[in-house]
């Protein structure tokens, strides 16, 4: 079998099953990031690598180098994020053709260094690799999170209700580029309202709902009238593909969490609108045990189909 | 200009350039690891990440898939046993094209779980895209050591000896694949011998101890005929042949180090030789201030041209 036809989620299952587990892990691999102890009562260590491939994350042509450099960056930020944590250190491994400019490559690096510094990320290390066959950049990121504080993608129980940050869809008009990773916003939600199922989206909110409920056991009730759509991204669009776009266009980088039973909507819309330029909305809710995703559209109810971005297909 | 005018090391110093500096990073970009404050007293967080492309270092019908796995994590077992520390943890990113066979993945990651179990450092996370252009593999792998301990490229003083472990050339007859991170053998050096000068062989001797002493600023006396050759990999060659192998072929995976003076040599051949199979072997000394490599080959001495493996040309 190839992996195009065994997809991404299954192959990292097949991946989860070739390797051994370990006492110190308390999230492994099939989160936003991996959680370890490191010796520090309370905390966690926080690691996650993002590969960016030519041609499919990026178009070295098209895309400038300082977006890109920030997008390699900005992907690993989120991940630390989506787990409630706050980043310490980056690395950078750069694969590159010998006919590579230098100048681009500066650019790459400030335009990583540029987003990792808002963050207090410095960049402390990596590698530089000869590459065959266009550009390739791995970016590590560690933080930090309390063990009593992390957010993990399977924490969301039935009752519960379901929220996205900032505007989705439309990604390819720029801002798959150009995102800021949602760092502050998430310990906001940790540390004042108790959030403790989270995600960032990177799939698409089509995809990585059925992450979500996947990896939590639960089934999702989505009112497709309220995810919010960036409409300066896609455009004008009628509604129905407006929505089409926030659900399946991917590398929104936004998160996706819910707010814990008892946890009150009004006051986070509140707090959230006086801190942060970024929108948070309530779009649906947790409904139970079964891990599928109801859409429900002028009053008529729907299953939503999963097709976040496909990986190898 | 291009990459393959500029070359790795200079390249480096341009990375280095482009990104801030952090105060809390204490080995920053240039050495086997990163080493950053990690919020114990008295200990460093390592962190190091490599990346192999295909075609560049290793070749997808040669080289085994477990091969390929066991290197991955084996690059990165090795920085982190440079630096004198232990590891902790590993990550992989793989970026493979669609038409790869899911069974060949498996296999890699079996690979790299094999050598990643046997030194307690468990892969916890990482990351799977598509390639369009072969596969490409980055490993982080975490660790720690004690900030008393830990060893850098920096530290060689004038009066100190100079050893290396292990055999050198003739990597490209399949170690390169195969070989065993030293990182026991590094704990035991700077435990037991204060070992504070090290760096692993990843570019040939020849190239790696002008890193060395470039980043020491001092300079080396090498003996040519002490230099310890693999003549099982290397083959039949005449001595001096065999020497060019040892000091050009690159990916030795093996420890360059000092031993402090005031070290005791003969106990040092000693001990290593009571615990470990492999061999510890003098190949000269520190000899000043001056960052050039002298060779010493039958009483004549001539200066060492630099010529590990070229990455950009």
């Amino acid at each position: 079998m190839r992996l195009r036809d065994l997809g991404e989620f299954p192959f990292i299952e097949e991946i989860r099953k070739a390797v051994s587990a370990a006492p110190g892990t308390v999230i492994g691999i099939g989160d936003d990031a991996a959680a370890i102890e490191c010796g520090r009562e309370g905390i966690l260590a926080l690691l996650t690598t993002d590969m960016l491939v030519e041609g499919t994350h990026f178009d070295r042509d098209r895309d400038a180098a300082r977006g890109i450099g920030w997008k390699a960056v900005g992907c690993g930020l989120s991940d630390i994020a989506a787990m409630g944590g706050l980043p310490r250190a980056a690395l950078i491994a750069l694969g590159a053709p010998p006919e590579t400019a230098v100048a681009f490559c500066r650019e790459l690096y400030r335009g990583a260094d540029d987003l990792a510094r808002r963050f207090d990320c410095p960049i402390v290390g990596g590698d530089t690799v000869r590459s065959g066959a266009g550009l390739v950049i791995a970016v590590t990121v560690c933080g930090e999170v309390e063990r009593d504080r992390v957010a993990r993608r399977s924490a969301a129980r039935p009752g519960e209700t379901v929220w996205v940050t900032g505007r989705l869809g439309g990604s390819l008009a720029g801002r798959h580029l150009a995102f800021m990773p949602r760092v502050r916003e998430a310990r906001f939600l940790v540390e004042r309202f108790g959030v403790r199922a989270m995600m960032d989206l990177s799939d698409g909110l089509g995809g990585d709902l059925h992450r979500m409920a996947a990896e939590s056991r639960a089934g999702f009730r989505i009112d497709a009238g309220s995810v919010p759509v960036d409409r300066a991204a896609t455009g004008e669009a009628d509604d129905e593909t407006a929505v089409r776009h926030a659900l399946y266009d991917g590398e929104d980088f936004e998160l996706l969490f819910t707010l814990p039973a008892g946890g009150d909507p009004a006051a986070l819309e509140r707090e959230f609108a006086a801190r942060f330029d970024c929108p948070v909305t309530r779009i649906g809710e947790v409904v139970g045990r079964t891990s599928g995703i109801t859409l429900v559209r002028e009053g008529r109810e729907a299953p939503l189909a999963e097709g976040g971005f496909p990986h190898f297909e």
